[in-house]
């Protein structure tokens, strides 16, 4: 019986993500990266039944990684909202814009149609950014700092509002590599038709 | 000396429409699309560089053929914005989330990485509808019925307002084919929070 580990699944996707990142998606062959890891391809395959699914599990690792420290200080942070999200957004689209990145949204995007590995990848990654945003505006609300309102539409207009001049220009390749004074200001404009649609009575 | 035509041209985006969808970008040839315009791989080589740039030129196509109609309503209205948004919002999202919309989406952002053809389909399409719905904006503060602000940034927030429960799942393939009610609904939220955070004088 062959016993899969969390090591061996680490140490994979570590591959992945050297072998993707240097051929791209359509140029990295499973074989490579089993070599990479020190592995058979029949062991690759126990892992991650296809390159579209190893390649979201990379993904998905990456943007934990990076993601965890911005979610985890919003969920502690006693900063009011104006402060608080203005760092959250910051350093949310700062990862998502990073050119890496990118490539990355723009691959996973290109083989969402044809494997459900792009709908896998939004449960765990975006779905779970909005979450995290909602439990911190509800916590909000409940502190009588913002006025009561659906943390969960609120979430996930506020993203809307974020990603707006940022994201969305950046997948078409419009927008590359904004400056992170761009991705302040659009960050404060965000926040300003944020505050006024969903209020703030912490500010003047 | 070689002439192009626009009726050739046309010719060539009506046959590239029928193939791409046939087979999918991938799937498809430019000798068969080719073929099917009736034409050499060599014409259509002096109207379209490349497959890229072929696909991006055959999506605006068919997005201006459908947009144009909700685009001149919303030049032409003389409704109120509630009523006039909830519409351009219902139109719009029914065409972008449409599948056979959502896969040329996927398909444009997969290539933007590795061609420029994305940045110029942005540059046609989505801000080509936010200058039409800026100048509504602009229209209705000027008239009075939403007090002054800068109707770029209106127009831009309300549209990622229009797009975050809608777009972006479906471009992950996380939401399929959303129904007419789930985007009328959708709509009716995002306007809710579009004028609370711009206003809207014309609503009790």
């Amino acid at each position: 019986m062959r016993v899969r580990t969390e090591a061996k699944r680490d140490a994979i996707l570590e591959a992945a993500a050297e072998v993707f990142l240097e051929a791209g998606f359509e140029g990295a062959s499973m074989s490579q990266i089993a070599a990479r890891a020190g592995g058979s391809k029949r062991t690759l395959y126990g892992y991650f039944p296809s390159k579209e699914e190893l390649f979201v599990a990379m993904a998905h690792n990456v943007a934990t990684s990076f993601l965890d420290p911005v979610v985890d200080a919003l969920s502690q942070t006693e900063e009011l909202p104006p402060v608080a999200l203005q760092r959250f957004g910051e350093g949310i689209l700062g990862f998502l814009c990073a050119p890496d990145s990118v490539r990355m949204w723009q691959t996973i995007i290109g083989v969402a149609g044809r494997s459900d590995a792009g709908a896998q990848f939004y449960e765990i990654g975006p779905s779970r950014g909005h979450e995290a945003l909602a439990a911190f505006l509800k916590r909000q609300m409940d502190l009588e700092r913002l006025p009561p309102a659906d943390p969960h539409d609120a979430a996930r207009h506020l993203m809307a509002l974020l990603e707006a001049e940022t994201l969305m220009p950046c997948l078409f390749g419009k927008l590359k590599a904004p400056s992170k004074k761009y991705l302040r200001a659009t960050t404060e404009r965000a926040l300003q038709a944020f505050f006024r649609g969903y209020g703030n009575p912490g500010m003047p």
